[in-house]
C-alpha cells in the first residue's frame, strides 16, 4: 500500500484497540496504547499507537496525536531501559509499504539494541512469532518500571 | 557512547545551530531546525533537531521539545513527499551508539524510500558524502513545498 489511500477500520491495530484481537499491554493512557510486538526484532520490541487518530501515517496525523504518541514512546523507552538494560534503543516509524509499513494505522516501534547484535529491521514476513507466555512475562517486567 | 553520559556542547549539531558548521537548511521555526544529511541514505534524507533542548536522546528529552521536533518532522515529510514523490518515508531516531547514534544531540531522520531500493540504514562510516551543490539544489526543491 502506498502513501495514498484511506484508513481501513478493520486494520489489525484498530481491532486491538476494540479488544477484538488480543495484545500484550505495556502501558495505556487516555490517548495512547503501548503493547509488545508479536514478531519482535529484539527482546522487548514494542509499539505505540494513538487510540483516537485515524491517521495511517505521519503525513496525515494530527500534531496533537503525534505529540501524545511520542510522549508515550518516551515513557515506554524509559521503562524498557530500566527493565532490560539495553545498550541502545532504536525508534522507528514507517510510512508506506516500500518503507516497511505493514499495518496502516500510524505506529512507532521501540526496539532495544544490544552491543554486537544486528541493528537492522528484518522484514515482518521473515520474523519469528514470539511465545505468548514469554511475552506476558516480559510485559510484567517492563510494566513494573513505569 | 552509551545511553549514559552528559550533553557535549561541542557536538556537530550544536555547532550547526551556532552557525559554526555549515548546513543545508530545509526549514526552521522558533524551536526546531531541519537540514539535509550530508551522508544521505537516499535522495532527500533530512534531519530535524530541537534548537533549545540539551537532550542527547529520547530518554532525556522534554515532552515539549519532542512534540515540537515531531511536528516539524511531519512538515518536512510532507514537503519532501511533494517535492520528490517517494513511495514511502522511513522515520528513525537512534539512541546510543549500539543503536546507530553518531551525534549525541537528539535528532530524527526522515528517509524517502523508493520501491525496489534498500530499506536498510547503512552505517555512517560507510556512507558516501553528498556533493554540496547537489544538496543545495535538492534543498531548493524541497523548500519550495512548505
Amino acid at each position: 500500500m502506498s502513501l495514498d489511500g484511506t484508513y481501513d477500520e478493520g486494520n489489525v491495530f484498530a481491532l486491538i484497540l476494540q479488544g477484538k484481537i488480543p495484545s500484550t499491554k505495556l502501558y495505556e493512557d487516555e490517548h495512547t496504547y503501548a503493547f509488545l510486538d508479536i514478531q519482535p526484532q529484539s527482546k522487548g520490541h514494542s509499539l505505540v499507537i494513538s487510540k483516537w487518530s485515524k491517521a495511517r501515517n505521519i503525513l496525515e496525523v494530527e500534531d496533537e496525536a503525534l505529540a501524545q504518541v511520542m510522549a508515550t514512546v518516551k515513557k515506554v523507552a524509559r521503562a524498557t531501559r530500566k527493565a532490560l538494560d539495553p545498550d541502545g534503543i532504536h525508534v522507528a516509524q514507517f510510512n508506506g509499504a516500500p518503507a516497511g509499513q505493514t499495518v496502516f494505522h500510524l505506529h512507532v516501534h521501540i526496539v532495544p539494541r544490544w552491543e554486537g547484535q544486528s541493528r537492522s529491521f528484518v522484514a515482518h514476513a521473515q520474523g519469528d512469532f514470539a511465545d505468548p507466555a514469554a511475552l506476558q512475562a516480559l510485559a510484567e517486567e517492563i510494566r513494573a518500571q513505569f
